[in-house]
């Protein structure tokens, strides 16, 4: 079982996904929780080369391209071997966070998104939670989280309201397009409130728990 | 105007790459030189991860979208925007190296690689210099160089003999299959005279030189 977590930023991926593996690991199940960019050390690597450095380093090619990259380590090097073994496998973002950031930005791009992950992925997560926030609460969330931490946030305003408006639309879309795979959950109200949610899909989805 | 130089390991590219932009600078041409991996600088940075660390850190096919990343950039940064100004764009190597060295590792690579090329590259050399050498020379010229340069000498032998065979006939196969756009060129002798028989070939070329 390979289930994702996607969403804007600060709508609590990280916070539920590690509350799934918990629930999971409760019943004696193996997880490996995990995440994009990154999720394997050579994926990390790429990561460091997205993440750092000035927002125009790379085209929007090049960036698809690095991530594609990224994608493809953490997929052969964590993700696969853990299925195999029966593990479950949970990660914060995939290839639906690139389909979505990319297409926003620049709509023709979700075509080449999705040609590139054909060709050189070609793997689809079984479950996905689009955790679904008003925009405008999961900026001031992710806002107060980078208050406490020490990330430059200009490059976080930058992509503001209107950039998280079109990006929860994207994501909204996604899941209409793909409605066998994706789950909306409210992620409004505590975090044992959405996470509720969650589980109830989750009991839903395999009715005969081992 | 978009030149490239391949071939095997200790064919002479880099030397040829040099001695032909001095060629067309001393006709008043503006030449830009630039080398794979890298040419620019995120595609060297791209490089890095590529040379560096463990040969096995990557599969085969996370090489092949690193390498396309680099490509990509360098052809953004560095190449079109010198061939739209109307200089001359001599690279040493570009994307048939990918071809060749991939294609020899596992052959069914060779259509994921082409297959990667057109989605994101699509654009071919005009012309391309195929340094033709006799393997064992090329070794011992590559292994002579090595030994003067703190490069672990151990990564380049076990890409023996055999190996520059293969990639010497992966070369010539390329050759063949697009016989407009390569030109063999034996590379045996002094580079002065290697030299002599670029500069036939590149007059035969451009008959009505600026």
């Amino acid at each position: 079982m390979f289930i994702t977590f996607e969403g804007i930023d600060g709508s609590g991926k990280s916070t539920q996904a590690r509350r799934l593996a918990e629930y999971f690991r409760a019943e004696g199940r193996e997880v490996v929780l995990t995440r994009e960019p990154g999720g394997s050390p050579g994926a990390e690597e790429i990561r460091r080369l997205l993440v750092e450095g000035e927002p125009e380093r790379w085209s929007a090619e090049t960036e698809i391209l690095l991530f594609t990259a990224a994608r493809r380590d953490h997929l052969e090097r964590t993700v696969l071997p853990a299925l195999e073994r029966g593990a479950i496998v949970i990660s914060d973002r995939f290839a639906d966070s690139t389909r979505v950031y990319q297409g926003v930005a620049q709509p023709e791009l979700r075509v080449l998104v999705d040609n590139l992950h054909d060709l050189m992925i070609g793997r689809e997560p079984d479950l996905t939670f689009i955790l679904d926030i008003d925009p405008a609460e999961g900026l001031a969330r992710g806002m107060h989280r980078l208050a406490g931490a020490a990330i430059d946030e200009s490059r976080f305003e930058k992509r503001g309201l209107p950039f998280q408006e079109s990006l929860r639309e994207g994501f909204l879309g996604l899941a209409a397009e793909f409605p066998d795979r994706f789950r909306v959950i409210p992620a409004e109200g505590g975090p044992e409130e959405v996470f509720g949610r969650i589980v109830g899909v989750v009991e839903a989805e395999s009715p005969c728990p081992a």
